[in-house]
């Protein structure tokens, strides 16, 4: 009894550990990529003990994997979660697309996306740290692939199916672009300009005139 | 005299070693980003001496605006120089749409698109090297600028100021997305969607019908 509530402390103070230095993880691989992530710079950012954090988490790949997986839930409950309230199709198109922007413009990680911050960093590398973020990108395609697919059934778009691949292709890269663009430039304007071509994109793709991709909360 | 052929000489070859390692220094910049660049990984790929690389170029931070320029001449003449044979306006800027695309696609550097796999990298890091890759990337757009105007005032395009920004920033993202997403992910369709991206938006902006970006050389 006595000796469970040792490891039940235990436990607890490991989770706090392990939550507060994957927050300094998901940061400061937004910034650095995924290689700047050594557990020296994350025990100087987090203020644990390198050895902790080695215990906590054995390797750097280990380590790695658990920020993707950290990063992924963040991702998914600043964007996704909320734009589930809206109906599925169009209206919950538009909501990922608006939640997409605001993350990124509002810097949750100081570097912008983290997807595409570790993305270009780890593309040309094989391994598992390379699938994760490959994986994380293609589920975020895939559900905005969904969305207008559902959109399109419900008559609230009308491309064909080949239209429909370019359409998801084309807000992606209006959404990348306008993170990008803005970190590089230090300006916000590009998500002003995603959100009108956006808005563009997607009444030239049979929305109803009067839809709005808008930055406003 | 014949110290002057001494010196000439001894210029020759480094010059020739200075075009060597900044060959190895551009494809190797692409991979790792600027960060990677250091003069034990350059000797190594390269086959220079580490001395004889710190000699000729001093500073990291030297050797990596010198990367720089030597990448920017590398875009130029593969992207904007063959386009410059194309009347200015909407053919120059379907040419410059072209060659960027299959600049990516060939992989004239291992990495990608220089610019683009060295933006994400300097992006939050403020000096002459985040400052240098910003002002390459802010010429490129200003080019297409200039020919979505020039093309605007011929009746090629039917867009007002607003438009046109709007067309540069779509073009743009369009571009950048299939270079990321094709590293990514490892696949050549990003291409492909981009170029019929392209035709479509051009179209939809005044382009007349049957204009075409196309991957073909």
């Amino acid at each position: 009894m006595a000796e469970n509530l040792v490891q039940d402390g235990r436990r607890a103070r490991g989770d706090a550990t392990r939550r507060i230095v994957l927050s300094s993880a998901t940061d400061l691989a937004s910034v650095e990529g995924l290689d700047g992530l050594t557990i020296g710079r994350l025990a100087g950012s987090s203020g644990r003990s390198k050895s902790s954090i080695a215990t906590l988490f054995g390797s750097k790949e280990a380590l790695q994997l658990a920020t993707i997986a950290a990063a992924r839930e963040i991702f998914i409950d600043r964007i996704i979660v909320p734009a589930r309230e809206e109906a599925r199709g169009l209206p919950r198109l538009v909501a990922l697309l608006q939640n997409a922007l605001i993350y990124s413009r509002d810097r949750v990680f100081p570097g912008g996306c983290f997807f595409a911050a570790t993305g270009a960093d780890v593309d040309s590398k094989p391994g598992e740290v390379s699938d994760a973020i490959r994986s994380a990108t293609a589920a975020w395609y895939a559900y905005i692939e969904v969305q207008i697919d559902t959109a399109v059934e419900a008559s609230e778009l009308t491309v064909d199916a080949e239209g429909a691949e370019l359409l998801a292709f084309h807000l992606i890269a209006l959404y990348e672009e306008a993170n990008s663009r803005s970190l590089l430039m230090r300006d916000d304007r590009p998500y002003a300009l995603a959100a009108a071509a956006m808005t563009e994109r997607l009444i030239a793709a049979g929305a109803q005139q009067g839809l709005r991709v808008s930055l406003e909360e």
